[in-house]
């Protein structure tokens, strides 16, 4: 189709909101537009000025016969901090209290515009790092993990706790849950993860890191490595957290079950979030 | 900030999608680029036009002070026709044949691109519907209700086998399967749905239709209605199918283990589609 640089321009936007994390040649513009290399290059200045300016992410440029133009999703550390502050209040809604000093958070989980920018969020934060795959735990996590996956452009890897006769053979770990300190098992399709791959680890919550630690190990049968961890909430006074280097959007600090009082603050995300938009 | 059309294009393209199914009062952009109503109405005809060009959706403008703009995401039917052929090919590999006759689709469930595409078909096919909320199952329905929810920018309830303390009270039913006629068990979240709400019930696998026939009980003892129902794959020579009208993407008509060959066909929704840009 031949078509003016306003159409371009919005045709083009929506091309590369579909395709972040991909190399795309500036061939494959000027042929779908029937236009100049140099009108394209002209249409790309202005698509990474209107991207970094809104917040959006930005393009990478790569020169070259093997070149062309990337989107990388990125969100400001502005746009990020005022959406955890926002779930803060989310979470901290007395009414979500359970018996057991469990929270409610289904509605949240639920909600895919607030899953999508959680995902955000871990995308631009492991924007640089090399990940082959998402991976997370059935059930809480799985929209999460493609949340972010979909902004990565990788796949998902969901690790069960049971075995399912349609993943084909599996291979089990046992772990030791960290807070209760008992034995479980948990279980990945043997073809669902390829032998060196690099993994980002999601989940939805971290107590003493006992099921991230199990997933690690898991990751150790696959000869995978371990690329970066995600997760939506941590809880706090932990004695010994099990697991390393991880970054949470929230934490949980004190649930007052007598006194219906949550008490949620940011977690380490914000603080080592600086977002570099080149 | 104050900015010229081809950029207010790019920022515009960008937030009708990030927001479909929204209407989006005039106001809005024209105090978000500080420019005149008519320059906005200008730009959304451009954008208009190009997403109807493109296959991407179309832009309907509701006149009148509480007006404004909705962007229907919406798939053309060569495009669906398309990706569902390519489903065919992809789904009738010889290696997923898995012992007992069973296929593995966790690659392909576990590809954010495949998932998101097979969600904008059933969202472009419900869009006129009033949906609320879409229903899912655990596990596998997960990533498709949440790709056709993004779209249609409702909520997600996921209804499971076993229950969680993390849910709060809970309504369960007991169902017979359709296909090995056992009892089974399945229960939602009391709060996470609404009395009379709209429901799009969406899963990956419907043999004879018993577990949608589970979930359209439970929204019975919720006093919610059932929109419509969209499966990826439906097996064939189904003597007796429990649930009336359904739309399939896939069909499974044949998997002969001996032979390793499975035959999958489009299922009944390619001949329903009629796409309308209106």
């Amino acid at each position: 189709m031949k078509i003016k640089r306003s159409g371009r321009l919005v045709d083009m936007s929506y091309y590369l909101m579909q395709h972040p994390h991909e190399l795309v040649p500036l061939t494959y513009f000027s042929e779908r537009y029937q236009s100049a290399k140099s009108s394209i290059s002209e249409d790309l200045g202005i698509i990474k000025h209107t991207f970094e300016e809104s917040g959006i992410g930005t393009l990478q440029t790569v020169a070259g016969a093997a070149g062309g133009v990337r989107y990388i999703p990125m969100v400001s550390k502005e746009e990020a901090t005022k959406f955890i502050t926002e779930l803060c209040e989310l979470f901290a809604k007395p009414e979500r209290l359970l018996p057991g000093g469990y929270l409610y958070l289904t509605d949240i989980l639920g909600n895919p515009r607030i899953v999508k920018q959680i995902g955000l969020l871990f995308a631009s934060m492991f924007a640089k790092r090399k990940i082959d795959v998402v991976m997370t735990v059935a059930t809480k996590g799985i929209p999460l993990a493609y949340a972010v996956a979909e902004y990565l452009q990788v796949p998902v890897v969901i690790v069960r706790r049971d075995s399912k006769v349609t993943e084909g053979s599996t291979v089990s770990i046992n772990y030791v849950s960290g807070s209760s300190k008992r034995i479980q098992t948990m279980l990945l399709a043997r073809r669902s993860l390829e032998v060196g791959s690099n993994v980002l680890i999601i989940d939805d919550f971290m107590k003493a890191g006992g099921t991230i630690n199990g997933m690690i190990s898991l990751l150790e049968e696959f000869d995978a490595k371990v690329a970066g961890i995600g997760v939506l909430v941590e809880s706090e006074d932990i004695e010994e957290r099990l697991v390393d280097e991880y970054y949470s959007l929230l934490q949980l600090s004190d649930v007052n079950i007598k006194d219906k009082a949550i008490n949620v603050v940011e977690g380490n995300f914000i603080v080592q979030y600086n977002p570099i938009i080149d």
